[in-house]
């Protein structure tokens, strides 16, 4: 990352690219607010004003000098790119702690290049992936793990997802980490004492292992929020699957409207009808309607089981449909493709990604059902909550439901927290055979270094490259 | 239309219901300002703010009652929407004229939700489509011209179409028709002065028909520019069709490429490889790859040339791709396919649709192309310029091209541009006959009204209900 490049004020769109009432195109860096104001009428007005102000009026594209006079209207010549709203930032009281202006105009996808290409022309540099977020960083208005959480904001899916990301945002994480870090710390001090007046000593034991063992609690209950963190962040896919005319595009609907909020009806959300996004008690889920592309059956049958696994294997949850009134795989024999059914659910089964809808039971049951398939109409209704409920138990074990406390979703902190805790390992079997102190010293010193590069104390570039790269423009 | 809807303050999303860095929220009406106050913290600071002005904090969700004393804080309980940026507007300086505030939060469609819930739950209502800018025309901040131009901006495909609903924004076609109708009321003035006093008639002409001429000119020459407005709005529809290997699909790639901005590409469109927008000489225009669905011709010959008007009766114009290094349909003798081909080109000629690319000129011909038809090769580039150049003129004939002058874009003024012509019509069919003037001050009262509602200073409500119907939420 060659950091010259950050001399340059950058531009983006910070609102998704499409038409819509209103977009937002943020601009950053030293000399920002003059460049704008060059191509904002009344001129002068943006370069004259302080932080936190807005302004109305017009972005041009001068076609010719007009003077650059502060006051100065459009001149005669001048091409008026849209009506706008500006506002101004001042260093260091801005999301990236650099001078900055937020463009708020009309939301024409037309326009909006008319504006980026205008600015681009005025010395404005584009953006990266994340640099707004990158520059906020390095200014020192936030750690990294509260850069990380900006995007993970953005990509939450629920409302619980959602309010986990903010938490991060909030700096929980960081708190904790420097809690952790601030206690090694001391004990490193303790150590140091010891080793420059080691005639003062006391016999006394300098980091005694419960103080060790606290702290790797207090780390491994934050790790233990990792998968937590991944589950609501990432989702799950679950695939509706079973024979024809089990009722599979009718739990797949009903499952839909179950979840339609009135809110995101009210944005104008379109839905794509053969894979569609749920919340299962705050777990984003994908669910997929497997009828939508062959039958689930036809095409066991037609390919063999292999093939089956490539339809099913990437789901982490299938609800296989039986239909009640005619009977289960299970129960009637004869039948070539029962035999495949049966197969399947059973695989399903030992894996623990099965959830059994034995349907249509409003219209009188056909056989038996298996255990552990859940009676349920989906005509009707009945069982549905049951069925809602096995769901959200399968995908989200009661060990990983969210408690409040502050979890990760960054593979990048975990990772570092596993290397801070095998080095307070080290120290704890250290302290056990009575290696020296200066030993110790060394593997507390790692961890330290650990938890440094989660909060982005101790940062390479490498890293800073390889975690902004998946941030989204505009941030 | 009910006017008491219009006492509830509104809330929309701005900006696309999409992930990204930034979303906007909207408010408007009343009690806006104190509305959103409630649900910022630190609390009381935007119910004291005065307009124009940007607030940071964090939008909670009140789980118990936090007192609400200025200054507090987040209380313990409290849930934390977001953090966010909150711009106060205060009456009548703001888009709406009403008191407003915008929320600047993070582009996450899981959070937005969640704002719009508390907002709606705090007394907001979703807005209409349109309704803040319906609510900007009642609050007389624009004319009717103005509003419409404001949706026109948003849909608008190139930077063309965008500069033309900029202007109209502005207030050109306000301008236009208030300057025309004050010289209507003028006459229509004298006209009454004669009226009242009968006895000073001195003989003279009251209403020159050389006024009312001047008059329809200026309106004649604005109905005119509808069509060129249309086209630059509405765009034209291109297929490209031809033989298979004629080189279609190389065609529709050669067209998309010349066409990608830079800009566009910065803020990742993405595109669908069977249609696809691209600009001709600022028209929009969607190019459609035959090939994409069937082979042209193939289609022709297995279900009929009827079935051909099918694909290419909806296109505005058929760029036919020829295979130069075959020959082309008229010159082979003996082939069904031919003969089909040739009727499909002879009708697309005969209805000014087709522009024939005489493809891959760099291999040798394998035949004379017809006059009309341009040697190309999509392989090199050679003669694509000449293509696009046919192309652009196909579609928008000098005679539409836009000179710079205000266009309308709207069936609505359209229709009212008529209809006012038509009575001005009458008044000089009155005049030639001498009909008493009070007949004629009937026409011309007609004239002004129907400009009075293309501005609407006179208007019903069931028109403003059709108009802003077509609306974006949020604008």
């Amino acid at each position: 990352m060659a950091t010259d490049r950050f001399a340059q004020p950058i531009v983006a769109l910070a609102t998704p690219y499409a038409a819509g009432a209103l977009a937002v195109i943020r601009t950053s860096g030293a000399g920002a607010v003059e460049m704008v104001d060059a191509l904002f009428s009344p001129r002068g007005r943006l370069a004259a004003a302080g932080g936190y102000t807005v302004h109305h009026g017009r972005l041009v594209q001068p076609t010719t000098d007009s003077g650059g006079k502060p006051g100065t209207g459009v001149a005669a010549g001048d091409e008026v790119l849209d009506e706008v709203l500006a506002t101004v930032f001042r260093a260091p009281h801005s999301y990236t702690g650099e001078d900055s202006v937020e463009i708020s105009c009309h939301g024409s996808p037309a326009g909006i290049d008319r504006i980026l290409a205008a600015l681009c022309a005025a010395g404005f540099r584009p953006a990266d992936p994340g640099e707004f977020t990158l520059r906020a960083f390095l200014a020192g208005k936030i750690d990294l793990t509260r850069a990380e959480a900006v995007q993970e904001i953005v990509s939450a899916q629920t409302r619980e997802a959602h309010a986990m990301a903010l938490q991060r945002l909030s700096g929980a994480v960081e708190e904790r980490i420097n809690d952790v870090k601030g206690r090694l710390v001391s004990l490193l001090a303790a150590i140091d004492i010891q080793l420059d007046y080691p005639e003062e000593d006391t016999g006394e034991i300098v980091v005694p292992p419960e103080s060790v063992r606290e702290v790797e609690e207090l780390l491994r209950s934050l790790l233990a929020g990792w998968r937590t963190g991944r589950i609501y962040q990432e989702g799950v896919r679950v695939a509706i699957a079973g024979r024809t005319n089990a009722g599979k595009s009718s739990l797949f609907n009903a499952l839909l409207r179950q979840d339609r909020a009135i809110v995101s009806a009210i944005a104008g959300t379109t839905r794509d009808y053969l894979e569609a996004p749920i919340s299962l008690s705050g777990v984003p889920a994908r669910i997929f309607d497997t009828a939508g592309f062959r039958d689930t059956i036809e095409e066991i049958e037609s390919e063999g089981i292999r093939r089956s696994g490539e339809i099913l294997d990437s789901a982490d949850l299938v609800v296989w449909v039986v239909d009640a009134s005619t009977g289960n795989a299970d129960t009637v024999a004869g039948d070539a493709d029962a035999a495949a059914e049966a197969l399947v659910i059973e695989r399903l089964r030992a894996e623990g990604r099965l959830v059994g809808a034995w349907n249509k039971v409003d219209l009188g049951a056909g056989g038996t059902p298996p255990p552990d398939f859940l009676p349920v109409s989906v005509k009707t209704g009945a069982g549905m909550d049951e069925l809602l409920q096995a769901l959200a138990r399968t995908v989200l074990p009661e060990s990983l439901a969210w408690t409040g406390e502050p979890v990760i979703d960054s593979l990048r902190q975990k990772e570092l927290l596993e290397r801070a805790l095998q080095a307070l390992g080290h120290v704890r079997e250290g302290l056990a055979e009575q290696v020296p102190v200066d030993t110790i010293a060394l593997d507390m010193e790692e961890a330290v270094r650990a938890l440094g590069e989660i909060t982005g104390e101790v940062t390479s570039d490498d890293v800073l490259d390889a975690m902004f790269r998946g941030f989204c423009v505009g941030k």
